[in-house]
Parts: structure tokens; sequence; C-alpha cells
């Protein structure tokens, strides 16, 4: 039987730029890396504690993901990373140079306050940065 | 600061159908839908213990995930999920009507049995199940 979700795997071009920016800029811990020959890859692991899988679907028809699907598929869509202070990290990001889709994040469910960092200041995925609400 | 990986998000076409397949086929924890009218969308979440990110690159300039660059960029490349008796996962997925890029598992690093589902089978992501070997 399915026993965990082992990993979330990422394809990167640069090994070392990658493992210091999800270590340094996304505080992830990181175990270590390994060259798994049979799958002609070198690989970089990273702990991550409990977290959730969202299906996104368009409501009533319409919306971002309704023109992603149309676009490109269904498919994996972003990762969401938790902040506590998210005008902080927003800051400390943009003066590393990330580059973000709106100038300051906006609210979305529960009061939280929501911002994307676009794909391409990030190996390719779109990176959501969400602080959550007080009613949270 | 970052505190957590919030979420790993999926855009599904098919809200329903996919809630049960994340339950009953590969076996997580459902926590129920919600409609976030800001965002225009429907959402599912799904709890999912201790994980780990995985970055992959090519060993040499050779492999799939050399292709995969080439050919799509960089980016969120797969989900794997680990399992303790994988030729009955197989079994059971495909009759379900699973499809897998190959008939049976082959070995990976430290003696683990891998296979991929194709992601036509299972809202546009490549899924991997993994099998530790017994030196794991």
């Amino acid at each position: 039987m399915i026993t965990a979700l082992d990993h979330i795997a990422i394809a990167v071009p640069d090994l070392e730029k990658s493992i210091k920016r999800f270590m340094e800029d996304f505080d992830l811990e990181f175990n270590g890396t390994e060259e798994v020959v049979t799958a002609k890859t070198s690989t970089a692991f990273f702990q991550v504690p409990a977290t959730r899988i969202e299906l996104v679907h368009p409501l009533n028809g319409e919306g971002p993901i309704a023109g992603y699907l149309e676009k490109k598929g269904a498919g994996l869509h972003h990762l969401c990373f938790r902040s506590d202070d998210i005008e902080a990290d927003v800051e400390r990001l943009k003066a590393k140079g990330y580059q973000f889709l709106s100038d300051a994040p906006s609210l979305g469910a529960h009061n939280s306050k929501v911002i994307f960092i676009h794909p391409r200041s990030c190996d390719g995925v779109l990176i959501e940065l969400s602080q959550p609400g007080d009613d949270r």
C-alpha cells in the first residue's frame, strides 16, 4: 500500500545555485546531495515538515486556474510557503532579485495575505507566499 | 520569515474525480473542500505527513532530466509516493486503468524499486512509486 509522499521533485539546471536558494531564501533544512547513477541524476534533498496537497479547480469556470487549464492543461501548479511576516519576506526576497507577480500582497481567503513569485525567479516554479489571517 | 511549506497545488479539471483519486488510489487523508471566491477557485485539501523536496539535475549532462530541461525547462517535475509492496500497488492501480511508463518496477538507488505512472493517468502529474530497498 501507499505509505507516504516520499518527495516532491523539481528539475533544476544549476544544482548548487538551487541548493543555496532553498536553504537560504526559503529556509528549508538541507539533507545533502547524492548521485543516482541508475537514474543519471545528481540530487539534493530538503526535509519538509507536515504539509498539504491542494487541488485547485476554477470556480464557476472562471479565473486564473481556468486560464491555466486551457493553456497548459492539468498538472503541478505551485508551491506555497507560509510566512509570519509577508511584507518583510517580500522585501528580503526583492532585495535578492526575486520578481513578484504583483507589487504587494493581496487579501486571500480568511484574511490571509498572499503574493506570488514569478517562476522565472525560481527554477520555473511558481511560488506563493501566504501569511494566515488573524482568524486562522 | 518562512515557517512552513504550506501546500503543494495541483490544477485539476474535475475536482470530484481528483478528490476520489487522491483519497482512494493514493491513500491521502482528505480535509474537505472550500470555495475561495477571491481567487475564483474551488479547492480540496489533503493532509501530508513530513516529506522532502528533491532537486534533480542531470548527471554528467545526460539522462531523462537533461531531456526534460531542454524540452520543458526547469520546474516542478514529479511527486513520489512510497509503497511497502510496489508490485501489489502496480497491479491494483493497473486494474483501475492507470498507465505506467514501464511494464514493471526497475532498480533505483539503494536497491529501491521504482516505477512511473504516466501523467495522462493522473491530472497531468508524473507520479513515481518507490519501495525502499532492504538497506534503507
